[in-house]
């Protein structure tokens, strides 16, 4: 068995273990920041922790009403900008916690007036000791280059920090997590023997709005890194505004389909998709009953999630059909080609 | 003769035009910021007028100092939320100014205390009368789907919009800009020429760093809507966080590459695209002598240009090249399957 699918495993317990660790410092987090409240937040991260970030940067916007950019690194690293920080919370995300520029922009972000927060898998890296305060994901190691654990083990992450800022939030409700993630992991079988559909799939496009375009990032990103399938990665809004003109039949896409706002822009999305290709397949739970009973094709997830709390059960269909479209293809998502596990760049 | 490429000639034109007619309108913006300084800007736009959103969100961090963040809309048009936008500088750009989603944002954004301003190419549309100012590019109507003169008239927006938030930039830089478009214009016959060998390319990657990282999606976009080749865009720095693993000798790199700061990191980025792909396409300048002499592919235009100058000039081979291609492969790029020009979702 590959690495990657191990970790996918260990995403419960995980879960469980970091919010049970971490409460504790959130808490005095809560009351730093109704002390100094921040005006504004600022996301900095490469890979999939950007695609965390992007999670955050709806949750945190949503929750707290704080507007929130993510961070463009070489604004810092190369042009070597000085930018006003005061009142200003910077979160520098990283699995390994030594990815040069996440570090480089809370250093800056330290001199400009900005109060750091670092988030990482690695107690003893770099970026856990570079921040005013740290919140550490307790996944344990991560082996495999594709990141997974620490991926959902990061949106955990942004749920805690969109509580300790007054977002309206309770530890029972993300206490639900590891449990929701346990019933995302019922599906393995029917994701396993869908992976052979696949096998020379080339292309295809992921769609996810609001709280899951993030995952949308992520999905593609799994595909790209362990698969090489080309995964174009978009908004229902996006897509409309061009690329659509580039899907035909042999793209298919993979859409996240929870119940709540976006479900009325992604169910037009899918209209417009099945006038090109008839080939789609849904993430989505018993909770958006349009989807989850319809005749497409879906991995649905057996119990119904409230759309605030998809985002993590949800990358989780999409995690194990990378790995086992990996091995579909005859190749090891554990040692993709051309990638190291810490990537360290300006 | 299309549309499109039609349009892409009159883009000298039409920056000049935007430049003297909006100039005196800047200087009143200048003093309005003057006395109230915003202490955030939000940049809200779809399609390609978010790429120049997203040149936008450098070049301002760059020359301000101010923090920027590109909107997500349906934070606001699907989940309602209501965010802290005191002191806060809302820009909406379309090129229409009738697209639903940026539009909603500067309404909403007023009512959270904003100062709201709209960009568009049409004076009588609703977001040339929503914001508390306006800046109009002067580019005369647009009829191709796939937007040329618009785009570089955004970026060119983007400058005056810096120079009214304080940015050190005179009038005499920009009114050297549609003198380097029209250099770049020069490279038509070349670019035509060059067209014919990409007939049968079916995917790309486009790479930009810094103040071309916008360019990089631009172009990428241009070659999604017009030739149907499924582009990707990235940063070097994202690139090679595993993105990279999918590349192949199929898969041709075409590479943005002023001089300045990001050639280091561009530089190395083509070594490791050498390693999986000789296929590599630069647009340059004089003034990178390492990429102007080099025997690499290459559409180098025929000047020195600073890197801060460079976006305008360099994403018009890039609209000549996707024009070219698409009469190569059998296409109209005037008329992209699935796309009208107005875009309206929420």
């Amino acid at each position: 068995m590959s690495k990657m699918l191990e970790e996918i495993r260990q995403q419960p317990e995980a879960l469980a273990k970091t919010l049970k660790q971490e409460w504790k410092g959130i808490e005095k987090l809560k009351q730093q920041f109704e002390a100094y409240p921040p005006r504004m937040i600022i996301l900095a991260a490469r890979g999939t922790s950007d695609n965390a970030a992007q999670f955050g940067r709806y949750l945190l916007e949503l929750l707290t009403g704080i507007p929130v950019s993510l961070s463009a690194p070489s604004i810092y690293t190369l042009y070597g900008a000085k930018l006003d920080l005061e009142d200003t919370l910077v979160v520098g995300i990283s699995q390994s916690g030594e990815s040069t520029d996440t570090n480089i922009v809370l250093e800056r972000a330290k001199e400009c007036g900005a109060f750091t927060l670092g988030i990482t898998n690695e107690p003893d890296s770099t970026l856990a000791k570079l921040g005013h305060a740290t919140i550490l994901v307790r996944a344990g190691k991560e082996k495999s280059v594709a990141a997974t654990k620490t991926y959902t083990g990061q949106l955990l992450a942004m749920y805690m920090l969109a509580y300790a800022l007054g977002g309206k939030l309770a530890l029972k409700d993300l206490e639900k997590l590891p449990e929701l993630a346990a019933k995302a992991l019922k599906l393995e079988p029917q994701v396993a023997a869908m992976a052979g559909r696949y096998r020379f799939m080339q292309h295809a496009v992921v769609v996810g709005r609001g709280l899951n375009y993030a995952n949308a990032f992520e999905f593609a990103l799994k595909m790209m890194e362990t698969c090489y399938v080309i995964a174009e990665r978009f908004s229902s809004a996006d897509l409309l505004h061009g690329p659509i003109a580039m899907v035909d039949p042999h793209f298919p896409a993979f859409v996240f389909a929870p119940s709540g706002v976006t479900w009325n822009p992604i169910s037009e999305l899918l209209a417009r998709v099945d006038a090109t290709t008839h080939e789609t397949l849904l993430v989505t739970d018993k909770s958006n009953k349009a989807a989850f009973d319809s005749k497409r094709r879906a991995f649905r997830i057996p119990v119904a999630i409230p759309e605030l709390l998809t985002p993590i059960p949800y990358i989780i269909p999409g995690q194990l059909f990378a790995g086992y479209l990996a091995t579909e293809k005859g190749l090891n998502p554990d040692q993709p080609r051309s990638l190291t596990k810490v990537t360290q760049n300006l």
